[in-house]
């Protein structure tokens, strides 16, 4: 069985989506996610830069981000082919863990506690395919590696493109 | 530089000291650590292994074990020789991912949270080195293994042993 390593921010969770919702909640303007595309991560919103770094440390950030569209469905599909793992780059934010864990269980009640990893870096980690959408993750990685598209990363022609999780099944499943 | 990969359970921590002393604290009987060698995990105790085993649901059961003798030190000089990841089985157990990230921040604050990894199965993280007290977590390690002493591994003769830190220093360092 090929091992396959998939992300949760802004590849099974609509993380870009959070940050969108927060800053309208916030400052009472709603920013079309087309605007923020080719910029970097957190880049992009009109003003108040320092305020929505500062987004993802609040409570309740992760633990109620939306599942990506057929997400769900595609991914209990690959694990049922590959030797799935969920590796999340969480350490950064203390208070991520238990959300991400929590959120996991909440919608991917068919994966077990054995197949989620939160860590720092991805270099530690090995397999035969990752998806992801930063380039970071990716570069070290020792399998084949697929960018989901996220507007941080539009810009980039680093590696093979998927843009949506129906693009995940047609080349994966 | 070669990559490192240290457990936390029964090899930086006591894990097994504080089982003795939760055990001692609930049911007034000090067991010895002795009486515990060559048996199977949470094994060994005259009594009450079903309460024992809730034990590491318990708040700060993680947060407040002891750090094992010498690790501290060794640790900072592995860290300096190393690419060094802390990688812990910890997803089981929610409530220990916070205490786990706390705890490692407190007793090692040299080493930094893209160094650390929870995670289910040890099976998706590979390196030069692994040093765990848990055959499960060693035998589909790639690179070379070894055991840290520990009372469910003494009666084990899997891979290469260390008996404590110092015997880590002197292979390693």
């Amino acid at each position: 069985m090929k091992r396959l390593i998939v992300d949760m921010d802004d590849v099974m969770a609509d993380a870009t989506g959070q940050f969108l919702a927060y800053y309208e909640k916030e400052f009472g303007v709603r920013v079309d996610r087309a605007v923020l595309h080719g910029k970097g991560e957190g880049e992009g919103f009109p003003d108040n830069h320092s305020a929505i770094a500062k987004f993802p440390y609040r409570a309740n950030f992760f633990r109620t981000m939306a599942v990506n569209e057929n997400c769900q469905a595609i991914i209990e599909n690959l694990n049922r082919k590959y030797e799935l793992f969920i590796v999340s780059a969480a350490m950064e934010f203390p208070q991520s863990l238990v959300e991400k864990l929590e959120w996991l269980n909440e919608h991917f009640p068919f994966l077990s506690w054995k197949q989620f990893v939160f860590c720092g870096s991805k270099a530690v980690v090995h397999g035969d395919y990752m998806i992801d959408d930063l380039v970071r993750n990716l570069e070290r990685f020792n399998g084949e590696k697929f960018i989901y598209t996220a507007p941080h990363n539009t810009h980039l022609n680093h590696f093979e493109r998927l843009n949506n999780w129906n693009e995940v099944a047609e080349r994966l499943l």
